[in-house]
């Protein structure tokens, strides 16, 4: 019979009511201003400074919003990691680096961790304008390996004694350049440490073969624990936060033994009879070769050493004791190591901990008292990944040809309603934006109609896809693009503000950009159903208010315009100043608004606003109109001026140039200039960009 | 004592001389004008078959140029496939789709084969609008498992019992999405086969932890086979390649069952002792779970039962008979199957056999009599790859700090010279676009230089990673971009026609577009040697036969662009037409070209050709200077329109209009209009788009 594995120590377990509202008590936190301060403490100590850590980000993302159950599941690590390795000049990658806080908060930046994500605060992820110890700018994930490797190499060639390390969450494991990386990492044969923080031991939430793979390494109830001389040995995990679950997998490794049982000595095999499993102690005692024997049976197929990289682990990722003392013994060996650490996500705070997707982020904590009070009636806005939702459940009601693709955002997409209603057509494939998009090709090949639903920027993950297999085999795929323009908080690493340019330059694309959500709803209705490679791109976050008209049941015509608003037509005369605002998307409501404002301004001048909806194909009748009657052109969109959406406009205007020399037009470009935006609410943002009303305003103001 | 493997059959082996230069007489071939035919056939006639069928290819490649090594590999593989499976139902995808001629020409287009890459003739690649037993249009390489399991999820949701099989070589692995896509077909437990098409036995040329994988799995001397009731069952490989390797293999393996010898029953153990490896028959009288165990240990870690996959081989690829029988029980498996298949590239044909990579594809077969005679004076043309060879090797002989990366394209790119002179500074990390990208930014962060050479057309899998690795760090990289243009016979999938529009939109950005190679060896130095984010683009193949300059040390002011050539300058009046023709890379000399052409028509009109170099950012100051002279502007480019170079100068020429009301330009672009261009020769190709010098003067004529 096996023992129950020791009941590990508890960390403290906050639920809502216990949420610190005022900065707490953190003595050894506050005398850290940076990782050389940590290297005085004892190892208990570090304990004590976890917990404090941990009351500390509890209380600040409380009061600032921010990434949430990521940074408390890396408390542990985090101060492991600063603790045993000479950062900054060790580098320390953060993948994806929605986990970074803690690390903010060792490195110096404790009290302005409230600031993050706003205007001139903090970023949400590590950038390397903002310290040393962001030794590489993240936010999309699966790249810290690569980066990791680089600078390993570069160290190398230089000279450098210093290490690479790259933390790594399992979800991003699967990005498929994470495996590229690895494979790399061994023919280079870099120092590399990689820390794998898995926290999704979880068979039944498992997403893919990778993930089930490392539920199968972590049931084992066996770990590699790394000894003094940095071999590896065989342990017993010491993890103990499901004992039901540890006794059911030691009872399944025992089983294995009892099948080799003929080979361990008859005292030993007693003992593990008596006993359970082998100590380490004991294991050592038995000839090597049965010891490595028993070791591979445990771990019959091990990814990571299949690809030739050094295995340890799991280690339970909350005993910072443990880490330490793993890393301090990793720390001496070359070549490619994998650190595989259970962690959980949100951990200390419970309602983290059992719901870690939706404590993935806050905007701000919510207070268990704060329930919205239903008599109260309140306008509801939709948000446009709900219209999205709502779309797919509407159509897969009648269509069950629709087939709905997600690269591991069905919650942030608004999927989450239509996979309980459409299991069988609806695709969450990981994080894996390549493989969507080419899976989606392989699909409409056979006659099925696949959506693959994706923000903007992590589209640029799958773009030769989209032209090789997709748009120039023109098949009926629909890409639903989330999150397309400025996205506020999360700042530069996650704007939507490329796709018009590189999508617009393949040919066979067509591209919507709805103005508001009842546009939205069917504008992805007409691109569903026109037969060939088309996009719609909404913003992130809530429309404008409209409601869906469910009763329109004709398409929009593909790359027509419609006119969205006159105003001071009546004022002016043939011969007056006519100025033609081209909208696209959420300028439209916008323009709409700068004009209302210029109209007083410039009572004899008239302000056409034109809702584009097609930045491709661009409506050139209208383009036409518009130069016959000697418009002054403006386009407007919510995305680089280069190769936008307005440069379609220019294209076809220079184009007419040249064979009617009458047409000569003036047309201003309003959008992103050549910049990569920072952080700040979307409005900043806007504000900063001049493409609020205001900033529009004073554009057209400018040129009048 | 192991016995030495049985000798397999030798297969014909051709040297130079012995290749047909006649059609050869093929009668089982010529029966065959689709799969069904191939169904009527004995195994012993498919041998036969195979024979005729790698005699037809290398009459037929020799004739028409093309890929060479990769389909003599597969001449077994693609017969077993189209035998077993009901092809174009099931559906068969070639990853990369460079090894798919002997499908094609069993697929009904044998007779067309001669006219393969060629205008209006045959596809390199499968298309599927050439044939339907082309299911899925290939090009680049890991993208077939993704399409496979699209296809397999549709037909699955449609109700149709079809098989889908994609067939990937052990090269194409390595890129991320091959992993994304084996992860997801687990996930989904998608009916997919996956053929792996393992040609890199070789530990020495192993590039990656995942390609040593496979050798090491293929050394064990023993394989996975599979039983006619769909059970794995252990067996010994039969293929004899290499007898003596195979021989150390053995014994290798052996050592293991040694350690074993304890549980295997006396009778069993002496007959090993005595036999070498049990036989399959032997094991199968050994209990079950022992059995197991000796199979695990011969196969420790294996990454496709890692993640999922029901794994079976390595098996010999050219053995027809053993491939049908697999394929036969294979087809009865459910969910996610792996075949490992061992080929050997060229096989058949000695020098490609010895020599794979020379002879992955040939323009026309070489014939060994085909001696260059080296007295005769010959203008040598360098192509830009040799000049991006000398620009890096130069280079590195003075900066220590120069480190040169490829995606696995070290010949393409012009680099096997400097991996031999710098072969610490020299990275070719696989098939993987991502990683090769993101090393470089982790590289730059140390402060050293990284160079990624890479084909414009494979950049489209790294874009994300240009954006955030790179461009919004600023990070110190430079990209050399190759094959930037038009490719020929390659046709639409490897055309490099979208970087400009994809890159500029892209803050921090420079590109260079070198009219020449001299320019292109200094604009490399430029690039190089400026702080930041650049990019040259240059064409395939050769240059201009321009001789690079080593004695002009300064470098290209950024931005800058420079007159190349002025015609009717003295026969023009102050108010005469003015026409400035703004020429990016190639286009500059086709430009002159037609300029001059167009001088005789037009003695009135003035024409100036301008070598923009850079596509970013613009020469502002240049197109002030021709606005105010009230200049025709023609922008020229190979490239996409849309988006593309000129796309940038009308950008900023509008911008002026609306400050200045006097600038009112006429702007011409020419460059590809909005179609995806089929494969000819790269002559044809200009003349199809119009930008040959004929089709420039006919633009332009037109206008004046």
């Amino acid at each position: 019979m096996l023992k129950p594995a020791k009941k590990a120590v508890t960390h403290l377990q906050k639920n809502f009511e216990q949420m610190p509202v005022q900065r707490p008590v953190t003595p050894l936190l506050d005398a850290i201003d940076c990782p050389d301060d940590l290297k005085k403490f004892s190892t208990e100590q570090l304990r004590t400074l976890a917990d404090e850590l941990r009351e500390f980000l509890l209380y600040s993302v409380g009061v600032s919003g921010g990434h949430f159950g990521s940074n408390l599941g890396v408390v542990e690590l985090t101060i492991a990691l600063h603790y045993i390795f000479n950062t900054p000049h060790d580098q320390l990658v953060w993948d994806v680096g929605h986990q970074a806080y803690p690390h903010k908060i060792l490195t110096g930046r404790r009290e302005r961790l409230t600031s993050i994500r706003s205007q001139n605060g903090l970023t949400a992820f590590p950038e390397r304008g903002e310290s040393e110890f962001d030794t590489f700018g993240v936010g999309h994930s699966s790249t810290a390996i690569s980066a990791g490797v680089g600078m390993s190499l570069a160290m190398r060639h230089l000279g450098k004694k210093h290490k690479a390390i790259a933390v790594v969450g399992d979800g991003a494991m699967t990005g498929g350049m994470a495996f590229e990386a690895m494979n790399d990492a061994v023919q280079q044969n870099a120092d590399i440490i990689v820390v794998l923080n898995d926290n999704d031991m979880s068979i039944s939430q498992a997403t893919g073969g990778f993930s089930k793979h490392l539920a199968t390494l972590w049931q084992r109830g066996l770990a590699v624990d790394i000894d003094k001389d940095g071999k590896p040995i065989i342990t017993k995990r010491t993890i103990a936060s499901d004992d039901r679950r540890i006794r059911h997998y030691l009872h399944m490794a025992n089983e294995v033994f009892d099948d080799l049982s003929v080979k361990i000595p008859k005292k030993i095999s007693e003992k593990i009879a008596e006993q359970g499993l082998p100590t380490p102690a004991q294991l050592e005692r038995l000839p090597e070769k049965i010891a490595n024997k028993i070791a591979d049976n445990m771990f019959p197929e091990n990814l990571f050493k299949a690809i030739g990289f050094q295995y340890f682990g799991p280690f339970d990722g909350h005993d910072v004791a443990k880490l330490a003392q793993v890393f301090e013994r990793v720390k001496q060996l070359n070549g490619a190591v994998l650190v595989h650490v259970h962690t959980v996500k949100g951990k200390g705070f419970l309602p983290a901990e059992s719901n870690p997707i939706t404590y993935h982020a806050i905007s701000k904590l919510p207070k268990q008292s704060t329930k919205t009070d239903e008599n109260k009636p309140t306008k509801v806005v939709k948000k446009y990944s709900q219209v999205f939702g709502e779309f797919i459940c509407d159509t897969a009601n009648f269509d069950k040809n629709l087939m709905a693709i997600t690269p591991a955002m069905a919650e942030g997409s608004g999927m989450v309603e239509f996979a309980k209603q459409f299991p069988k057509q609806y695709f969450d494939v990981a994080i894996a934006e390549q493989h969507a998009v080419t899976l989606a090709g392989g699909m409409a090949t056979q006659g099925v109609k696949p959506i693959v639903a994706i923000y903007s920027t992590f589209l640029q993950r799958g773009y030769d896809q989209l032209i090789h297999d997709v748009a120039l085999q023109n098949l009926d795929v629909t890409f639903a693009i989330d999150r397309a323009g400025l996205v506020g908080e999360d700042g530069a690493t996650h704007a939507g503000v490329f796709d018009i340019a590189f999508m617009r330059t393949v040919p066979n694309m067509v591209i919507a950009c709805p103005k508001d959500e009842n546009e939205c709803y069917h504008l992805l209705k007409t691109c569903y159903q026109y037969q060939g490679t088309t996009a719609v791109r909404y913003p992130r976050g809530n429309g404008l208010g409209v409601a869906i008209d469910k009763n329109l049941t004709e398409n929009y015509p593909i790359g027509k315009a419609v006119l969205e608003k006159t105003v001071n037509n009546q004022n002016v005369n043939k011969t007056d100043k006519k100025v033609a605002l081209l909208a696209f998307g959420s300028m439209v409501k916008t323009s709409v608004d700068a004009c209302e404002n210029l109209a007083e301004n410039f009572p004899k001048i008239q302000f056409s606003v034109y809702n584009m909806r097609f930045a491709k194909p661009i409506d050139n009748e209208l383009l036409d109109e518009l130069l016959e009657n000697n418009y002054q052109i403006i386009t407007l969109e919510e995305h680089q001026i280069m190769g936008g959406a307005g440069s379609a406009v220019n294209e076809y205007i220079l184009a007419k140039t040249v064979t009617n020399r009458q047409a000569l037009p003036s047309v201003l470009n309003i959008g992103i200039a050549d910049s990569f935006i920072p952080h700040a609410s979307h409005q900043q943002q806007l504000t900063y960009c001049g493409l609020d009303v205001a900033g529009v305003v004073q554009k057209i103001q400018q040129i009048l």
